[in-house]
């Protein structure tokens, strides 16, 4: 991991994250970034018992969060020095954040994307302008990939999580959340490499410091949920989920101490879970929300007990799903 | 069609429709019904060289822009008379919303669905407490069932468009997408019976003289689209189409002389145009929208010629789909 601390340094920004960071994203990303909606379900707070508002991060520009830390970060990082690329490794939604802001600011995007990425996603990556370069998730090392194209064409490396500007840039969706629902109980953050929970929870702690947050991992990708038990950074191997978004090995180093210090726990849920309330989503609230997205709203779902009577903040983190893997899940629902 | 004109001057409801009755609909349904967002892409923009707003009806109460009118009819009735009952025949969105909003105004509502219903819909007016009676769609004659319910019982019809209260009720929607997007070139409607064109053109002319309001009707259910050529309505066999709420054979006796006086004309599009812009819509806006409310859509998607350069209005006028068909969709949607 030592590349992305070098970049980090290199690129002027702190190891530590601050509410100020959080506002200086959302001058940044003004504008440009959507304010997206906040969705509210009569029906769903039937089902739970409590009373539930959705940040809707799937309506983002390239449909997921990862805008936000995407154009954060390669904005701060061009205000600092001139350069003309740009090269991420992503499971997917980064990607297509990270190639949109390139096109956005004029930079050119090369993206090192597992050749097992859902077809959505790479046809999306390349269709902003991005190259993509393939490797296999379950062998290769994406982070050396994305290292040597560092080094060999000198230009930034986006990370997709560990880095404060990224942080920082996915933490001003909550920081919208509380200025339109400010008296939240609980907030609820799908985790993969921490990036989103560790900027949500900076802003939430500041915004409303009696708020309790909860990350919600897939039951096989619980890499976050084992080293919070054991009190450091656990590795898995790569996890086998429907939440592709999720599949990451291993909580970041710069992320993990924030998670340690704000998450209150980490919840657990099955793909039928995940694949249940993307359904319910769809057919009751009309709006598609990926596997990996709709995580946090599964574990409202599917563990009304620890939320009834509650207000409850949730952040729907992306929506990019390929019609066809949409298709297999319906098939799966019962009816 | 007796019945309906008997019920109209029974509930001292006019045969004509004014912007003051759209009006008056705005007062009556504010705070109870949802102001839906405007949706905007920019990807969709690109495809059609038209800049398009969707009005979003598929996020009305009830998943339908009926709930308006059903509740502008049942409210303004019960502010003439007293009943405890009112009776209603749909195809299925209409049923929702009268069972729904019966629901809320404290009175029983029976509905007649044709048998082959979405079963999602049949579920979801069931699950608002209201009675289901089923007839065969391409045999009985809902209307007489209906009659027969409202003599029977003493019931109040409410009738699914051929009512200035449903009329009114509906063209509210137009009245909030003119008040954010004022200066349309066009605004593109789905037509079954007409009550929401009928609506919406009354409002859209009022608060925008210059702007052309096109219909859009499947092409095996082009009964509005005869009718308007021949200069009186026109009666199909019961179409067979996938977009389930505009299966009307014909237009309505009060609805079609608003459409002659206020519709340019009727475009017409296939099964597999509206299956396309369900699908494109699902995996570029991650909205979903049904094939009856995606329509006007498809029309402006499939015919960009017509709108290119202008600002285009579109109502989505629903989104309840059972899951079951939507991966059906999906499954014949090429990649």
């Amino acid at each position: 991991m030592e590349g992305h601390d070098r970049r980090g340094i290199g690129g002027g920004a702190r190891l530590t994250l601050s509410w100020r960071d959080v506002e200086t994203a959302r001058e940044r990303i003004a504008g440009v970034a959507h304010r997206t909606p906040v969705f509210h379900s009569r029906q769903f707070d039937e089902v739970t018992g409590a009373t539930v508002f959705f940040k809707a991060e799937n309506l983002q520009r390239a449909g997921a969060f990862k805008f936000r830390g995407a154009y954060n970060k390669i904005r701060a990082e061009l205000e600092q020095r001139s350069f003309s690329e740009v090269v991420a490794y992503s499971s997917g939604n980064h990607a297509q954040a990270v190639a949109l802001v390139s096109k956005l600011l004029g930079v050119k995007a090369t993206i090192v994307m597992p050749e097992d990425a859902p077809p959505a996603k790479l046809a999306a990556t390349r269709g902003y302008g991005a190259d993509v370069v393939l490797y296999d998730r379950y062998g290769g090392d994406r982070e050396e990939i994305g290292e040597k194209l560092v080094r060999d064409r000198g230009a930034l490396l986006v990370p997709p999580f560990d880095d404060p500007l990224i942080m920082a840039g996915a933490g001003t969706a909550t920081a919208e959340l509380l200025e339109e629902v400010p008296d939240l109980d609980f907030l609820v953050v799908p985790v993969s490499g921490g990036g989103l929970i560790a900027g949500s929870a900076t802003a939430a702690k500041h915004l409303r410091p009696e708020i309790t947050v909860y990350g919600v991992e897939p039951e096989t990708a619980d890499d976050t949920a084992q080293s919070l038990a054991k009190g450091e950074r656990v590795t898995i191997p790569v996890p086998r989920t429907i939440a592709d978004g999720l599949q990451v090995p291993c909580v970041g180093r710069l992320t993990f101490p924030i998670i340690q210090r704000t998450v209150e726990r980490v919840l657990l849920v099955s793909d039928d879970e995940m694949i249940d309330t993307l359904a319910w989503t769809l057919e009751r609230m009309k709006v598609l929300v990926e596997p990996s997205g709709v995580a946090g709203m599964a574990a409202v779902k599917h563990r009304k007990a620890d939320f009834a009577g509650k207000k409850v903040g949730v952040i729907w983190s992306g929506g990019n799903l390929d019609p066809k893997r949409l298709a297999t899940f319906l098939g799966k629902v019962a009816t």
